[in-house]
């Protein structure tokens, strides 16, 4: 059994992440960490967990985590910088599902986030925890930093396709539209249910604190320095990340050799669904951890549409998956039924 | 491993029990059956299933059950009746999930469901599957009726105070919510998303063919010859039912007695959460085999708010329920992690 | 033209009424008040309003109403109080769509809403604003308090019922599901999209600040001391509400007496549909001033169900038709298209 | 008084048409036509008019027409080709809020449209009725072809930038979300409540039948052959598209030179909000005639957003803007509140 506590459970996150780990045939949930919620059962925190797993939230302490294997944080971005170093020199894996440890440069980091890096030595520490990309380093990683929804959604639909080197120079035009458990419980007037519902609006165009892990991993596992443009837009539903890019090909590039690019991507990936040339719908990986992709070429240009659950493939699934490689088990486990037996 | 078969598999309810079945640790999904989805695979027609199970959907046919040792029918009402016959007659346990062998009257349910029962003489033989009050019942049955999804939400709340005899004679009013997945993948207008977002609808109102199936298990498992009004509305969501019930309390009762009435049916329940004074939401039913219950003294006007997952305790997930009491599983199995290991 | 002003207008129900002023062909918006938003322009504060008006929004003073003949208070509970005596003095007439003075007892009004009202000699000059049933009164008022949006639903729902004395004595079970906009812009987490999107949830069982509302004007217009309890719901919807009144009906009471009850009360009501024996839909009553009612009796038992915009009749529509009653305006001027001339 | 005919009031598009025409003060709705309707009153086809309007449905003819002075057509497409004709003969002007007549090529129609037209020869009579940029022309037309929904949101977005040659050659990469009214009310499952709601998407990926409409116009009003990809999505609401575009702009071009091609065609125009730096939101436009436009320049990669309601500015709202070009009335007759008299 993997010994497990998790700080931040209060959240969407942490809620999702959770109820992943109660249900892992390998997991036991030891501790959990809070912050207002200190003092609190968790059962009465999200009640949708009474009769299912009861335990008090405690302040966090590194003392506290001595029978603690691993250590998942759900945190708004700022606050796991503080933790991490004393979790580490505790002895404990970390898989950070926030954005504290995701970028490698700490200027970077404070330009989009907009407060200062205060463990930056640990940057290079990290391992990005793109589960289909960075598989070996995640294996051997004690800090994984869980990727963003929305870059998860935009790196499986990219990666392969600059590995293979079959998109030419021009810009590419990136559109993600996210459910509302993407912002998390922040109280803002923008995210209240009347001003969300029956509405669309894009929002922080060229500024979303994602762009530059966008292009930090597209470059890191792509091989390209590709020029993009990303605009994220808020949808009126609780789940799900459905992302739409623009892109051109290389003359002569047809159908086959994108099919072939993502064939020699995902072929092996339990989690990623190549569907084209049908066209992938939200609602079949919501609750799942999933990435389903679908392309249509048209001459030389080229759509990519990628669907992933925020809440799943987008975090506490991709974290899971993570802390799968990082303990040596099955990709698969705990997040597909054992399938195999049927 | 218990070998199961499913007739319907492409519905709602269908899909919803396949997730539960492939996910069940004593489960092996052997055999699926369809009408006009025969020979396509399960997960063409449900794309969230790729990668997940992969199976073809069959032609029924009795000699098709010899490996299977219960048979799960998930049909539009009319359609069990031809088939459970020869179900039974080929050995196999069967639960139905429609409303075919709920009514012991062949009349009523000709009258509620406007066509004549086929199958009568089946009725007497149908064991109706409201675990929490039927359990022995079901234990040895060999067809299970597995309960509306209103009547669920209704009988839950209604049969511990029937049965401690704390409600005076006054009339009881029903008032059930119900989301769009309760009426299935039939196509009309009043079902389009243009009709039903944004507004709520009452329907049926007196004549819900959910009605008899109140009035008889009320009397049933109640003791009492309740009355009452059922009044079910559409709601713009995927899942859930939400009921509120207008009862009068006799003179001298008080909340203790009425909480005494739940604790005693329902402390040995693990699906059954009796939350008051909180008051039930249905967000934390979602997606689980919960029914949880509150309630409001107000002098002797009593208020009780019910809420269950039409696809869950509603449906699929109590069919399963019942499939582990008819199996010698514990009633959990499969429909909550093993918490115990925390 | 009539000379209007609006304090409030920055919330939903003052952007509601200030459309509907707009448009109303004898009207102009002199003055807008506000609050956190003074000096700022109201197309600020609503982009929906760029190119359709423009007016900044000032603080409040008796001496900015000179010129203006009604002001509309569109406010929390509890501010009101503070500005109609000063309103009244410079002699505006003035209609409240708070809830500051629609109940006669001041303790009540305590009780209720939490705090102390600090206007009570105002309570007695206050005319309830029930359009059909006080409308001698509201032509007449200085100072009308426009009703709850759950109690309009009611109201008018039950009050032919009890004036035509055709129910007996039974409790009466009130349900209502709101839509969120009738919260208004108050930020709680109770109210972000994630929390109430696919959800319903019953709240303040018994304790709504608008039940003694509900039962002071039962008695006042249905002349009976009615016993009932109100149970709202939050719905996943921007606007509407959906009331369903579970009754009983006295002995020897049929359909056409229900009928002729409803018949003699709003026959000549241009914005009271009884529809029976349709169901209402809460999207043919959205963004208009009509209530729709029907009906069901099941033997001795009756159904009544009622559905308004609660920013519609619920709030805004409503109090433009009592400004119409005021000023000697027909009551469907600026509600109703001129449809006589089709 | 403009005397007015509607074909196909029983759908969305023609419900909101009507809405329109019974509150515009210059004109008299005159006669209903229908097909499955016919015979009927058409408040009990939309409830929603019972009180405000009542008419007969009756059979099309052409001389039914004497007293018509512009006949509107809201009919799927394919229908309208079978009355032009008849109508223009009639000595009607007409407005066609389908795509019978908005391609010049017929044979691209029949590509795009799966049928043949029988009406080619009409193709060159009809104007298109884009408002804003066919003013001209519209005014003196007999016949109007109404733009279509996702062709307004972009052509209202690109052509000011393409007739300023500010952009570059690379392919402009579209993307569009649509609420449900757009797809009309026939029945597919696609269209239930169950499978739209809490999804997204994209459909006719570089195949939809605007895709040639929004060629052809871009060419003709912005003066250029623009390479486009077009990409429409399916969005869990009742109404409103929203528009995003990915477009590079000529070396040397910043945000002055683009605000300056949005001043320069918008300026005079009522019904265009040109809003950035602000970020359009689709709830500031629905049940408006407005279209809300906005602009982030990151380098030499632009993104235009624009958002419209598909049943206002998409289709009913135009056809009406249409109506009083070809009357000589201000644009905004019956479409804005006569504001200027605040």
């Amino acid at each position: 059994m993997i010994q497990v506590g998790v700080v931040g459970a209060s959240g969407y996150s942490g809620l999702e992440l959770l109820k992943l780990l109660l249900s892992h045939p390998k997991v036991q949930v030891r501790k959990l960490f809070g912050n207002s919620s200190n003092g609190k059962m968790i059962e009465d925190v999200h009640p949708s967990l009474r009769r299912v797993f009861s335990k008090e939230i405690e302040e966090f302490s590194g003392s506290s985590l001595k029978n603690v294997d691993v250590l998942f944080l759900a945190l708004p971005s700022g606050q796991a910088m503080s933790i991490v170093p004393e979790a580490l020199a505790a002895g404990c894996k970390v898989i950070d599902l926030g954005g504290d440890f995701r970028l490698s440069d700490s200027s970077i980091y404070q330009k989009y986030y907009g407060h200062e890096h205060t463990a930056a030595s640990f940057l290079t520490k990290a391992v990005y925890g793109l589960s289909e990309w960075n598989c070996e380093a995640i294996k051997n990683a004690q800090l994984v930093a869980n990727p963003g929804c929305y870059p998860t959604s935009v790196h499986l639909a990219l990666i392969p396709l600059l590995k293979a080197s079959v998109l030419d120079s021009s810009p590419i035009g990136i559109t993600s539209y996210s459910g509302t458990s993407g912002a998390g419980k922040s109280l803002t007037e923008k995210m209240m249910f009347t001003e969300v519902n029956e509405s669309v609006r894009a929002y922080k165009v060229g500024s979303h604190q994602h762009t530059p892990e966008i292009r930090q991993y597209l470059e890191t596992f792509g091989g390209a320095d590709a020029s993009f443009t990303f605009v994220p837009h808020l949808l009126p539903v609780t789940r799900g990340i459905y992302t739409t890019i623009h892109a051109v090909v290389k003359r002569g590039i047809g159908e086959a050799e994108i099919g072939r690019a993502f064939e020699a991507s995902y072929a092996a990936s339990p989690f990623v669904r190549v569907v084209a040339p049908a066209i992938p719908e939200m609602k079949d990986v919501l609750h799942t951890n999933f990435c389903d992709i679908g392309f249509v070429l048209d001459g030389e240009k080229l759509v990519i549409l990628s669907t992933i659950d925020n809440l799943g493939k987008g975090a506490a699934g991709q974290a899971v998956q993570n802390m799968n490689l990082m303990f040596g088990l099955p990709q698969t486990e705990g997040l597909l039924p054992c399938y195999k037996k049927n």
